[in-house]
């Protein structure tokens, strides 16, 4: 860690807050954190890319809250508690008034989530930041993707595809004269809502987990390999915001729904005699078999980088 | 995490090792890792960007290696005992023969630390590699910037600014007919070693250390600044490799010894009744005070990304 280059960030964070977790924040070669007796350290990092995973005029402070609520979110997808975060940005020029706007939207996240900025690293190029996230997990727990059974019954949380129409009218594609749907859509991409507690909720009672990222179908499709089934999906059951829906003709609504990434939504696999949680909608079964299916097909079925 | 395009990475890493620490590696939304009981987690990341931390000409498995070093050395740092990593990467077109000789030096480095890789994100643009190194200390222990105490002694490991001449060597910038000289020189560029078993020695012993990552001078600033103490360098006492010396005029070399970053040797600071270890050298003392001050100025005090 380069802490010169990284007092920036320290400069425009001065966060209040302390977790008991932390014994040694920013500031030196390496953070040290207390992972709880009998629990198991989980860890993932996410990179976005200005341009790529948000368009290049998105506002600092959202570009900022909507990355650490994307790592938060694979936290959710492990039913993990969250401890402390790191943040990797590289950065154009060192623009004051920038820096101050993007430490307000991360201190906001940090609130939320309840992730400690404990480090990181500032280095100069194109605008990127990668978070990392700690959470941690009672040891033998943890939702992961392979546990997923034929029987299972296989539900997601909020509604899907508000993220991809909410991009499309930040991006100037989508015109709507509602304003309230604008706006309900367009937060629906740039502040998602990374679903700790119901991860949390969730342990030792889903099969598996993942959060929707790249997408329905492309997300369902990991979790069927993981599990080694098949996921069939009923498209009349994915949860859809009135927003969303009154926006675009049925083809355009499905392919946000099925293909959209971006939703930050938790897909979970339930044994079959589990009830279902009030914040989750049932969409489909598990099976014997492979991949996923779905009585409807997008243009596209998600975002790869690489495809 | 986005599994999808990081299978890219786990195909090229397809590594055999496995540790007792990792209850879940690459392939769901986080990884899951064991801290000793009774040990405080160590986490450090550190980006390296092409034209920037290395030429737009290093070989993909010297830019992997030397990625996973630099990260590593935050870990020897801390006296933490290496456990596991991340690799955030982003990457400007899915080449294989790229990858293929970029993963052989990502193994190359996770064997000599014993950092498995366990997690990462792949994304594309221009070449930035982002490593997360987990490691843990007893609790309690650690070593810290902020430790150092007039009377110490002020101790680095190695030879200093020998990776600057390589550097030199590598951008064409500086010529020698010594083909020896010139391949020691490169490869302390291209293949640092983190002093990882020096800094676990030192847990107890050592009042403070760094890593030195942005030279001497800028360096021993952070101590001192961290440890609210001055710190005397003597220059002649700068341990130096005979490669180094017969290089250039003594102006020059005294920039490398001084300013010249990434040698990821150790810095540390000893209480006066501590024998030095023989991996180390004596190069000045800790009195009262604020700042860094050595009998000779180099023309240029260290890097920094936005000065």
């Amino acid at each position: 860690m380069n802490i010169g280059e990284f007092s920036l960030i320290e400069k425009f964070f001065a966060h209040g807050g302390e977790k008991a977790a932390i014994e040694l924040g920013i500031g030196d070669d390496a953070a040290a954190v207390r992972v709880p007796y009998g629990h198991l350290l989980q860890i993932s990092t996410d990179t976005a890319i200005e341009g790529v995973h948000f368009p290049r005029d998105l506002l600092p402070a959202d570009a900022a809250y909507r990355s650490v609520m994307a790592a938060a979110s694979d936290l959710a997808a492990m039913g993990a508690s969250p401890i402390a975060m790191l943040l990797a940005i590289t950065l154009p020029a060192c623009d004051e008034a920038w820096l101050s706007r993007f430490a307000k939207g991360l201190r906001a996240a940090s609130d939320v989530t309840g992730l400690l900025l404990v480090g990181g690293d500032t280095t100069r190029g194109s605008l990127s930041l990668t978070v990392t996230v700690l959470g941690s997990t009672p040891a033998a727990s943890g939702l992961r993707r392979d546990g997923a059974r034929p029987g299972d019954r296989v539900c997601v949380s909020g509604t899907l595809g508000d993220a991809a129409a909410g991009l499309a009218i930040i991006q100037g594609g989508l015109k709507t004269s509602d304003q309230a749907t604008a706006k309900f859509l367009k937060e629906r991409f740039t502040g998602p809502t990374a679903r700790l507690a119901l991860g949390e909720s969730l342990l030792g009672v889903a099969t598996s987990a993942i959060d929707l990222s790249d997408g329905l179908l492309a997300d369902a499709e990991h979790v069927a390999k993981a599990s080694a089934v098949a996921i069939e999906i009923n498209s009349d059951k994915i949860p859809l915001s009135p927003a969303m829906r009154g926006l675009a003709d049925s083809g355009q609504i499905l392919q946000w729904a099925l293909a959209g990434g971006d939703d930050y939504e938790l897909l979970v696999t339930l044994p079959p005699d589990e009830p279902v949680p009030c914040e989750l909608t049932e969409i489909g079964r598990v099976t014997d078999g492979l991949g996923v299916s779905c009585d409807q097909t997008p243009a596209s079925r998600g975002y790869d980088h690489f495809a």
